[in-house]
């Protein structure tokens, strides 16, 4: 073990836990560190609680984990509630299931911490891996390849040495406004006009006394209100957790109980009377309003030393639910490079010199990923205006179930079909691979065979297709109209004339 | 004075010399914070020749700093040397004069260190201001309102309290930095592919042996090569400084002497013969190659107590050449917002408590003064290509002859020309105020009062114009090539049948 190379990752959270894994499996010595306490003591979890949205996992991000450690991956399924569509709730209190996936594919949601500990938990069984709560970084020099951090428990800085850095530590990162210092970093933060809240939808009780879902669990349920909404992800514990969505200036107008009770029934009456008017009272008032942040930079490494992975890297707002997918990815995509370029963690680097193939892997990490986090931050931005407001539009709809049409027409096996795709894939400006028709959300959640940037391409160019279509029809319903009219006077003249 | 409150401004370049001023004339107690030595020593001068691009100042730097003190403008025009217009060095040694504007109205070359020298004399000779050099920024804790600063000169941290504080430290701003923990700002930094680096252009001798100008020197000098350019500003001591914008991959590529000569020369062949090829040499391989950074933020201020002015808000590419007059009419906004919302030196601040007046003066700085800086930071971005390229294209000739032409039509006090702007106003999307047609160039330049982003948006709609009448004048002038072909076969015809 003495001959091993160093790596320092930052940030236990998901992201830093995997990227533990991976580079412990390749033979490096890794220390990790993280800001916060040890997330399985009792303190810690109330504190998690209140930090952040539930995540939905998608077929992405369960791939990224079983290419490192199936065994992880398969546990993790166990703790998971799958959603298979969208519940639309209408201000009339009528539902509409949208299915995500023809085949039925999920999303799974689940609880952030119970994720991050089962993580944790294969990390710490690890022999190659030291982990460090409540060190929180300082400054790193990247010339020396040393970091201070300060100890929390002690109040002592610490010196630490490494060869490697991976900076984990999310969207306000530490490692990376060290690296602005040394790489000319293109970089953009970006706070949207709306803040979150979340709020707790207990369970109900059935006729025995045990706890059950008081709204269908295998749904994201929406309550899509234009300028905002609510959103809901089941819990395994038969709870809700509902996070609320707003312009700041909207929720800067609640001010008193009564204020705050007004506005959520006149909006969302069912879920007022499902949370109960204390407890959303409760809620609303104690609980913090987050901001939500886009960031994207570029590039993500420096030399042979320093990467950035996960939302140091590409902060994005919630509304693909696809953050920690993404960031899982970026880790899945170092595994490969690192196998690519033949990089090894007992290579022996004299001072002051390069690993050429760590060099090599991470300036191809920048090269070819950063088209793709652009594409996902951009679509998650976009999403947004899906989520709480088209999906009650009924072109939206219109164009979905054509989608849904295509997607299916395209990847029946039959002969007939085999003719269809080749229609599709000569259209003007051809859709290429993957041959046939896939619809974006089914490109982004299930398919991570298909990059983010190409799946965002590929959108673009179907959706054209899609108005094209629509345009068509509205063209022959208005000549069937038209010729209607006609035919209806022609008839009548001819009984005028008879 | 022992009741006046304390104003914090950190950074002694030209802004936050004249924030130094506008807040002492206004009675505020002022520390000017400066990291580096006092320019004025001659340790200071050498540095300062090595680190930046010679200034272009217009009528809107002028005028900001006319705004605020009248006697230091004047002495500063002793100072400048003004330049009329472009003068366009073509491949084959042609050159062009490009003139900036119409009535003669010029641009002025000046040393920025002189500029800085000038403003810094200036702010040393109030009484209520004291200047601290070798006094570099740490911290700055906006709620206690203290800022921690490591004198260099003893190694020892100071800590200063303040009232109000000023961020003008530049494109790699502390103060922004600091900011970013307490305010949900907005911010964007990108690096251009390409670098400057600047080289000296010697005075010539006249037959008396006095030292001369060996270009013309009122003139901005461009060598125009479409993928990179090199441009010339004339000094008061007759020299000029020389600065090259290249690709970094083109830069990358010049590593022996040979290389580096024979690029030169192929490139810039009268260039080479004025400065000197051992000199040339000297400067290409010892003076930096700097990087060219672009940063937008928003919002600029945090509540009564902080605002960023100058770089340290919005840093620019150079080809405007209005980096500085911007930063100076950032000044002078402040002075009269200051000035609107009735803010004062002594007004007495409970701790704990907000001064509304300059809370609302700083918000409205942000409110309106964002989209202006955006403008002006695009408008510089674009201008490179029209610098480096586009000045050689003859579309782009024809369209400024015209530009020019209309200009001096619009201006014209006689009744006809009346008409003719009574024309322009009622075009589709009318120009607007101010009335007539102004060129883009003028409206930046010359004109502090039209705003950058009503000379953006009017010169967008202009150049439609000019655009619409280009394809016009193809149009006629094809008619008028059909109309002659026919009329000659006509006339031949006739000679035939004759």
């Amino acid at each position: 073990m003495s001959t091993s190379r160093k790596a320092a990752i930052v940030g236990a959270g998901p992201v830093g836990s995997l990227s533990a894994i991976v580079l412990a499996k390749r033979g490096w010595s890794v220390s990790l560190y993280e800001g916060r306490p040890d997330p399985r003591l009792p303190s810690s979890k109330e504190a998690a609680r209140l930090r952040s949205i539930n995540l939905a996992i998608s077929h992405r991000g369960i791939c990224a984990i079983n290419a490192i450690d199936p065994e992880v991956a398969k546990r993790f399924l166990e703790a998971v509630v799958p959603m298979r569509g969208r519940m639309i709730h209408h201000l009339d209190g009528k539902l509409d299931s949208q299915l995500y996936d023809r085949d039925g594919q999920c999303i799974n949601s689940v609880d952030r911490s119970l994720l991050n500990e089962a993580l944790l938990e294969e990390v710490i069984g690890l022999p190659n891996v030291k982990v460090f709560f409540q060190h929180k970084l300082e400054h790193v020099d990247f010339e020396k390849k040393t970091m201070t951090l300060k100890d929390l428990n002690t109040g002592q800085d610490v010196l630490a040495d490494f060869d490697f850095c991976i900076g984990a530590d999310g969207a306000f990162s530490t490692v990376r406004r060290q690296m602005m210092r040394v790489v000319r970093m293109n970089y953009q933060q970006e706070y949207i006009r709306d803040q979150y809240i979340e709020l707790k939808l207990s369970a109900g009780r059935d006729a025995d006394g045990y706890p059950t879902f008081q709204l269908d669990p295998n749904h994201l349920h929406i309550w899509p209100r234009h300028s905002f909404m609510l959103i809901a992800l089941p819990n395994q514990d038969k709870t809700f957790t509902c996070t609320l969505f707003a312009p700041s200036s909207e929720l800067d107008r609640l001010r008193t109980p009564e204020e705050i009770l007004t506005w959520f029934k006149l909006h969302f009456p069912d879920a007022v009377s499902l949370i109960g008017e204390k407890e959303l009272l409760r809620d609303f008032t104690s609980n913090p309003r987050s901001p939500l942040i886009c960031t994207k930079s570029n590039p993500y490494h420096y030399l042979d030393r320093a990467l950035l992975l996960g939302d140091a890297a590409h902060a994005m707002v919630p509304f693909y639910g696809q953050g920690l997918n993404c960031g899982l990815e970026d880790v899945r995509i170092l595994d490969i490079l690192l196998k690519e370029e033949g990089v090894t963690s007992t290579t022996v680097i004299p001072p002051g010199s390069i690993d050429d193939r760590l060099a090599r892997a991470l300036f191809r990490y920048s090269e070819t990923r950063h088209e793709d986090l652009v594409a996902i931050c951009d679509l998650a931005m976009n999403n947004y205006i899906e989520m709480r407001h088209l999906v009650t539009s009924p072109l939206f709809l219109f164009k979905k179930a054509l989608d849904n049409a295509l997607y299916y027409l395209s990847s029946r096996r039959d002969m007939s079909f085999d003719a269809f795709n080749t229609v599709l894939s000569h259209l003007p400006y051809g859709l290429g691979e993957p041959r046939g028709w896939v619809p974006l959300y089914t490109m982004v959640t299930f398919r991570p065979d298909i990059n983010y940037a190409t799946a965002k391409k590929r959108a673009a160019r179907q959706s054209g297709i899609l108005t094209g279509i629509g345009w068509a029809s509205v063209a022959v319903v208005a000549s069937l109209g038209v010729w209607t009219v006609r035919a209806a006077r022609l008839t009548l003249l001819h009984r005028s004339q008879a």
